[in-house]
C-alpha cells in the first residue's frame, strides 16, 4: 500500500475540504459566517454526520448539537481517545479555525485504516457547538455543557444579540436542548485537538506542526457606558455627557496597557444607542477581549483598564459598569502527554508552544481529562479573518502527525 | 369670544398633542422611533391629513410624502404664507422636535379663526418628509426634493442602512416617488417654521419665544477606517492593524478640536465589521456630525480632524477615507422678515438668536424664499432624546406668537 499511503489520504482530505468550502462563505469577502444553530450550522453538522457514517463510525448527537463519532473495532470498549474540534466560525472568519481539526481527524482515521492499524481503545471524533461564542457570547458553549463546566440551568437563560433564547435557537434546529447526560467525561480517556496555529511561532521555528503547552487565561468583559442622548448640533460641548468619549478613551487605554505588559486587549464589538449621526449617544456598550500569561496578570490588566475607564467617565459625566461575561482561567495541558506526543519523530521532536487562543481542549483539560493540542503552521499568523490560511502540504503533515498520535495513544 | 380665546385653542392643542403621543413611542425608553416611510410614518401622515381636512384645508400630498394643507378663503389666491415643520424623529428622539411646529400651526389656524381673521393671502401648513435624515442619511430630504435642492435622479439612488432603495421605500408606503413638480417655490411667498429650541438660549434670556437669525453650517462626513481582521488573542499587539484604535483617536480629536474652536463635533453612529468580541475588526465606519459658525470654520474643523485621523491611521497601519454625505452651508435668515416678526409686541421685542440645528427652513431659505423661524423655550436644552421637553404654557405662547406672525404676514 506504499503508493496508496501517499495518495489516498491527500485525496480524501481535499475532497472533504472542497465539500466544506462553499458552506457559509460570503461571496463578497470570501470569509465565513458559520453562526451556531443556523441553517448553515445545520448543513455543517449534516455534512459531518454523513462523512462519519460513510466511514462506519457510530454517531451520537446531543441536545445542543455536539456530535461524536466513534470508531470501535469489534471487542474494543472502555474509555476512548477523542480528537476533533468545531465547525462554527467568528463572523467573517477563516476556513481553517475549527474545520481543519475535524477534517484532519477523519483523514487521520482513513490513514490509520490504510496503515492497517486496529486501535486497542475506541477512537472518537468530536464536533463541539458554538466554540467561538459568536452568537451567545460564551466561548466553548457546547463543550462546557457536555463536560459539566456550565449547567443547563444557566445556559437556558442565554440570549443572542437579537434576543433569541438558547432553548428556542436549539428547538428551531430540531435539537432538544439540555440537560445533557453527564457520562461523557468518563468515556474519554484523553483528548487531542488539532488546530491551525493562530500566530507565527511555528513559522519562526520552521516547523509544520507543534504541540501546545498551555492556553493563556481569557476574559470577555462588557463595558456599559451610560451618558445622555442629546442633539449633536445644539448641545454645547461642555454641556454633554457623551459615552462615546469614555468608550474611545477606554479602547485606547486597553491597547496601551496590553502593550506595556505584553498581554492582549481588543475592543472588537460595540453597540451604540441610538446610533444616529446627529445624536449624542445615550449609551455605548462595548466588549473587551483580554488575555494575559497568568490569571493574576489578566486580573491586573482588567483592573487598570477599568480604573482608567471609570476616571474618564467621571471627567465625561458618564458612568461605566463592567460585567465579566466569560472568564477562562489559565490551562496548562498535561505535560507528560505533550512530551509523549512530541518526542521521538523522524526529523526531531515537535516544538511545544503556548497559545493565546481559547479552545474546546481547554474545557476538557479543566474537566480533568488528559488533553493535548497539535498545531499546524499558519504562514501569516492571520486568523479570525478571510485571509486565514494553511498550506495543504502542512495540513497533510498535520493529518499524519494526528494519526501517529492517535496510534500511540490508542495502541 | 373672550373666554373661548383663552380656552378653545389650549384644548385643541392638547387634544392634537394627545393624539400624537402614542405614535411611534417606545414603551421602554419613552423616546420616539418615527422613521420615515414606515408604518409609524404613514400613521403620522394620516393623522395630519385628517386633522387638516377636519379644518376644511385643501390637502396636497406629493410623491415623497410631503404634505401641504392650505387655507384659502374664497377669492384669495396667489403665493401664500407657509408654516409647518416635520413629524419624523431621530431614533429614540423626543416628542417636540418637528411635531410642535405642525401642531402649533394647526392650533394657530384655529386661533386666527377664533379671532375672526380672514387672511388676504393663502396660508398653508407643510409637513416635510425625512427631516432628520435618520433613514437615508440626508437631512431635509423631503424639502430638498420639493424645493429643487436635490434632484430625483440623485435621490432615487439613495439606500438606507438595510439596503432598501428610496423608490422602493416610497412604493411600500403607496407613494409614487419623483420627480416632483417644480412650481411649489413660486406658490410660497414666505415661510415661518416654529420649532422647540434645542439649546438654552431662551432659558438664559427668560423668554418663552424667540426668532432665528441664522443656522450654522452643518456637515455629515463618513469616516471609513480599514485595517486587517485578526484573532484577538493570538495576534501580538505590535502586529495588528486595528481600525478601532484609529477611530477612537479620531473621535477624541474631533471632540477636542470642537471645544478649542467653539464648534460642535459628534461621532454618534458607528458600524464595525465583523463586530465580533474576539476579532480585531477589519473595518470601522463612523459618521462625524460637525457644525461651526461659518462655512470656513466648518471646513477648518473637518480638515484638522481628517489630518489627525490620517496621521493616526499611519501609526496604526490602517487607512482612512472621509466622504462628505451631506454638507449644508450657513443659512442667514431674511433679516428684515425676522425684525418684522420680532418687533412691537406687548412685553417687548422677541429675542433673535442663532441655531446650530438644521431645519427645513434652511432649505426654503436657500431656495430664495424669505424665511423665518420661531423657537419655543426648552427648559433643559435637551433634544434628540426622550428627555426633550417644553412646557405646555410655553407651547401655547408659541401658538399665539405664530398666529400673530401669520396674521402680520398674510394680512
Amino acid at each position: 500500500m506504499g503508493t496508496d499511503d501517499r495518495w489516498t489520504v491527500p485525496v480524501t482530505f481535499e475532497r472533504m475540504w472542497a465539500d466544506l468550502v462553499p458552506i457559509g462563505r460570503s461571496a463578497s469577502s470570501g470569509g465565513y459566517f458559520r453562526s451556531p444553530w443556523t441553517s448553515v450550522d445545520a448543513e455543517l453538522r449534516a455534512w459531518f454526520v454523513a462523512a462519519a457514517k460513510s466511514r462506519g463510525l457510530a454517531v451520537e448527537v446531543d441536545g445542543v448539537g455536539n456530535v461524536l463519532a466513534w470508531w470501535r473495532p469489534d471487542g474494543v470498549d472502555g474509555p476512548g481517545v477523542l480528537t476533533g474540534s468545531h465547525l462554527d466560525s467568528v463572523p467573517d472568519g477563516g476556513a481553517y479555525d475549527g474545520p481543519l481539526g475535524v477534517v484532519a481527524a477523519l483523514a487521520a482515521f482513513d490513514l490509520l485504516r490504510e496503515r492497517g492499524v486496529v486501535p486497542a481503545r475506541p477512537i472518537g471524533v468530536g464536533v463541539f457547538a458554538e466554540e467561538e461564542g459568536s452568537r451567545f457570547g460564551l466561548a466553548c458553549l457546547g463543550s462546557r455543557l457536555a463536560f459539566g463546566a456550565m449547567s443547563w440551568t444557566v445556559a437556558r437563560e442565554l440570549t443572542d444579540r437579537d434576543g433569541v433564547r438558547l432553548p428556542d435557537a436549539l428547538e428551531a434546529c430540531g435539537l432538544g436542548g439540555g440537560p445533557l447526560s453527564t457520562d461523557l467525561a468518563s468515556r474519554v480517556a484523553c483528548f487531542v485537538e488539532l488546530h491551525v496555529e493562530q500566530g507565527r511561532d511555528l513559522v519562526d521555528r520552521s516547523a509544520a506542526v507543534g504541540v501546545a503547552s498551555e492556553i493563556w487565561p481569557h476574559g470577555r468583559y462588557r463595558f456599559d457606558v451610560t451618558g445622555e442622548a442629546n442633539h449633536a448640533g445644539t448641545t454645547r460641548m461642555e454641556d454633554r455627557r457623551d459615552p462615546m468619549l469614555t468608550y474611545a478613551m477606554t479602547a485606547l487605554a486597553a491597547n496601551k496597557q496590553a502593550r506595556l505588559v505584553g498581554a492582549r486587549a481588543t475592543f472588537g464589538r460595540i453597540e451604540v444607542t441610538p446610533n444616529g449621526t446627529n445624536a449624542v449617544p445615550s449609551r455605548v456598550r462595548a466588549w473587551l477581549d483580554a488575555r494575559a500569561s497568568s490569571d493574576a496578570a489578566l486580573a491586573d490588566l482588567l483592573a487598570v483598564v477599568e480604573r482608567q475607564s471609570t476616571e474618564q467617565a467621571s471627567r465625561d459625566g458618564t458612568s461605566v459598569t463592567v460585567t465579566p461575561e466569560s472568564v477562562s482561567g489559565s490551562v496548562a495541558f498535561d505535560a507528560s502527554l505533550a512530551a509523549r506526543i512530541a518526542a521521538d519523530h523522524e526529523g526531531g521532536d515537535w516544538p511545544v508552544i503556548a497559545t493565546q487562543a481559547g479552545h474546546d481542549a481547554g474545557i476538557l483539560s479543566a474537566a480533568g481529562i488528559p488533553t493535548a493540542m497539535l498545531f499546524v503552521r499558519n504562514p501569516t499568523g492571520v486568523s479570525h479573518s478571510p485571509a486565514e490560511h494553511a498550506e495543504t502540504s502542512d495540513c497533510l503533515v498535520g493529518v499524519s502527525a494526528l494519526a501517529d498520535t492517535l496510534e500511540r495513544l490508542a495502541g
